[in-house]
């Protein structure tokens, strides 16, 4: 399969390559300096792309990063609506029939009644954040030219990621990091946000699967839930991070690091994915902490 | 009440600031020559505006055209999203406080089944143009400013509009002139595109005041149907615009005027605005046609 990655230079679209290539696919990456939003730029790039030979797009290039989003919405939405757009555009005058997997984000859903979990595909869209809201106009887009052009358009809404390279603008990558550095340093103790918050973990290379899943079996038109089924909580998290290294560290609440916007527990329904994509994660939560400390402990030393 | 009207130069911006007038409020124009989907633009006109003197502001501003939408998404978006997302910013920044009418559109329904109609306000979005996409697209900004920010946002839906004044690109109006025109030239025939599309019409000053009782007594976060609850053919209204002005004048169809995507009948459910807005429309359609008539007599002869 011929595939082409947007945002293939972030952390889940070096996940996507390395696993699209194991597969025997054809992995392109559109260059990371081409601004999605600049119309022109994305056009030019597209057009010096082999005509006719992308069979599948992966659409990840976004800002991504929900806290930030607050005080850069109008980049955000620069990034991910316009950039969405143009891509599609693009995409319809170069690889007309190509699939598109649209990367939007559970965000969508927002706060959810807790009798009202897990949230399948067709809960309403309540987001929360400038983040979210541009992840759900991104939709619409994408919809729109499924439904007026037949673009063969595939939205997956992946829940909460962990894994190895993740940046530490992420809870579980920020702990992992964080118990690292404090039981190298000898410190005792480490600052934390709301740590009551609960979410639908996934390894990042079990949803990078579920992508190439629905690329090759996803009905066009469809969105797509990419999640584990239950939510943990952070504290349950770091407790494991502290076990898994082996660091003797206590977590001290600051409530000045919870957000503003938070939502309380948010768990998905992957039935979905399981039954039409015969996908379900295979990576175990402990497995991916492992391998989450395993390449902090790396890359600190690197430092 | 002080109010704010972005889009005040257009068809309905008009009409709404003459009721406004007419009921004694103090209506300020933004500047049309303001690109609001300019952040610093658009900041720069609202921080000109006397601090604090706005109440309500009427967000109408947007590029409206459904058909030339599929040619120009990109200035579409820029202008309905970009834009939307400028003006909550601004207002939250200048007018925290000021309820804020965002006018979205029914297109955001797209096509709806028969049995499902008519569309209540809970009726998933499914937009088939850029245009309605990016209304769709807009809501969802407004809606998260609401959630996130408090901002008194109300979201307006209004179906299709009647009334003078209105461009030579909405059908009703077209049909209105061309109907003069072919009487006053002399012509026997006029051609037209899909005669059998149905739409839920409601004549523009009708809408107004349904957008100025949504500011007094509409739910913030709410969204309201602004429509009169049934749906007429075209064909139906062509025919009585043809007898009201007294032509004789026979409609040639012809399907290079139809539109690619169409929707072939739709209608809303207008009992939110009814029972909580205490709104309902007051003018017939037989009364706003005639009005069509008149203003088109009018602006014809002055040509």
């Amino acid at each position: 399969m011929k595939a082409l990655v947007t945002g293939g230079s972030g952390f889940v679209g070096r996940h996507l390559k390395d696993y699209l290539v194991s597969m025997g696919d054809d992995a392109t990456l559109l260059d990371p300096t081409v601004d999605i939003a600049n119309e022109e730029a994305l056009s030019r790039a597209m057009d010096s792309l082999p005509s006719g030979s992308i069979e599948t797009i992966y659409h990840l290039a976004a800002l991504a990063n929900v806290g930030e989003s607050f005080g850069s919405s109008h980049e955000v939405f620069r990034v991910n609506v316009m950039g969405t757009l143009n891509l599609l555009e693009a995409a319809r005058r170069v690889f007309p029939g190509a699939r598109i997997i649209i990367v939007s984000s559970s965000e969508v859903y927002g706060r959810v009644s807790p009798n009202l979990l897990p949230v399948d595909e067709d809960s309403p869209l309540a987001p929360l954040s400038p983040y979210a809201a541009s992840k759900a106009a991104a939709e619409q887009v994408a919809m729109q030219a499924f439904r007026a052009y037949g673009q063969r358009v595939i939205i997956a809404r992946p829940f909460n990621h962990i894994g190895p390279g993740q940046s530490d603008s992420y809870v579980v990558s920020a702990l992992a990091k964080r118990v690292l550095l404090a039981q190298r340093g000898g410190i005792g103790s480490i600052r934390v946000g709301n740590l009551e918050s609960r979410r639908d973990f996934t390894d990042v290379r079990d949803v990078v699967r579920a992508y190439r899943q629905m690329a090759e079996v996803g009905v066009a038109g469809k969105v797509y839930n990419v999640c584990s089924g239950q939510s943990v909580s952070i504290s349950w998290l770091a407790g494991r991070i502290i076990r898994l290294a082996g660091a003797e560290v206590v977590l001290e609440r600051d409530p000045r690091l919870a957000r503003d916007v938070e939502v309380s527990d948010i768990y998905g329904d992957s039935s979905r994915c399981r039954s039409e994509l015969l996908w379900k994660p295979a990576i175990s939560i402990e497995e991916s902490l492992k391998d989450v400390l395993e390449w902090w402990s790396i890359h600190l030393e690197a430092d």
